[in-house]
């Protein structure tokens, strides 16, 4: 089992105790670097006759390079099979009760980061095509983020930031996209944290009631 | 537990011998009537002391009317507990190999449905906007979907067409987004299909291998 830094120990100690557990996470070197060598390890102990869990938190194959240790490892000859998982893109919202699609209300959802060149155009372009847009990784430059996004959809459409989606120590703040940046300097939310933008985050808002998150 | 009449019957024998299982499956009658049925069902069942338990296949806040239960349920005064699902936007891809997102290739995905007023403008917005662009329950009126999003994308976009993703009697078929109605049609690929459009769907091919799907 090669599993990342993140992953909760009330889930590792699902493994039997045959499982042989190692942690991969990327903490020190180089990004790249310690993709390649966690790729070379799967494949190492693959050929060795082993059967091999890569286990992610999140679906590794949204934003998780999931598609590119797949593609190393069909490469390499590895037979795979691919579980896949709950995305926080999604999985952000729900914990806070904001479906992503509301019939009447939202009828599609984009899905990005803000990280990488030409990120802001394409925050722009996803922000005036569907109805809901997360963004996933949004804390860093959150002011420039919803900066783009507030150019599109003006400064009121509802927004909601959830740092540590379904963790126990899950925050989240709401309000205006041209005020949400603001509000979560004002109440230290912390990365890594989802940005979720459209109607769809005040749509059932209740009075007086609670949503228990899981 | 008020189930779907989808869910596969070895996730139903999960249940302890304590549970009154109910299928709420939608055959006959007006989607409405019996969605407003099974809202009020759960509502009944929860007044009288019940744990209720709704199961749905998918993620029932991607177009799976989660929201709207969830709204009702709030509404009534009933505490609920949200636990997302892998939705078959995502796992179509992936059973056939095809991550959404991939370092390079798409950085972007949107997830929208065929179905309702405008939503062939609303394709050719979102094919015009995201890398990667996934339509749910897109079967139906495949040919005019795929031709209104080929007249944004042009017709050699590769695409993916997946029937009954995750069970046992899944299909798919890939090519151009321009013959995918056609080779969908000779295959005879039935509904429900989630179709999957953007260069991830080739990117990851390797010659002579296959994937296994769970």
């Amino acid at each position: 089992m090669l599993h990342d830094a993140l992953i909760a120990p009330a889930t590792l100690e699902l493994c039997g105790p045959q499982a042989i557990l190692e942690s991969v996470g990327k903490r020190g070197g180089s990004e790249s670097a310690q993709q390649d060598a966690i790729t070379a390890r799967m494949i190492e102990l693959a050929r060795a006759g082993r059967v091999v869990v890569r286990l992610k938190g999140g679906d590794p194959f949204v934003f998780g390079r999931g598609g590119e240790e797949l593609r190393d490892l069909l490469a390499a000859g590895v037979d795979v099979v691919v579980v896949p998982g709950v995305t926080s893109a999604l999985a952000a919202g729900e914990s806070i009760g904001v479906p992503v699609t509301l019939r009447g209300i939202a009828s599609s959802v984009a899905i990005t980061t803000a990280q990488g060149t030409g990120s802001m155009s394409r925050l722009r372009d996803l922000a005036a095509a569907t109805d809901t847009l997360v963004v996933m990784m949004a804390r860093t430059n959150l002011t420039e983020v919803t900066a783009a996004i507030a150019s599109v959809v003006g400064r009121e459409r509802p927004a909601a930031l959830v740092s540590k989606a379904t963790w126990t120590d899950q925050r989240s703040v709401e309000g205006p996209i041209g005020d949400i940046a603001r509000i979560a300097d004002s109440a230290h939310i912390d990365p890594p944290a989802t940005l979720i933008v459209g109607d769809v985050v005040t749509a059932l808002t209740v009075s007086g009631l609670q949503l228990a998150a899981l």
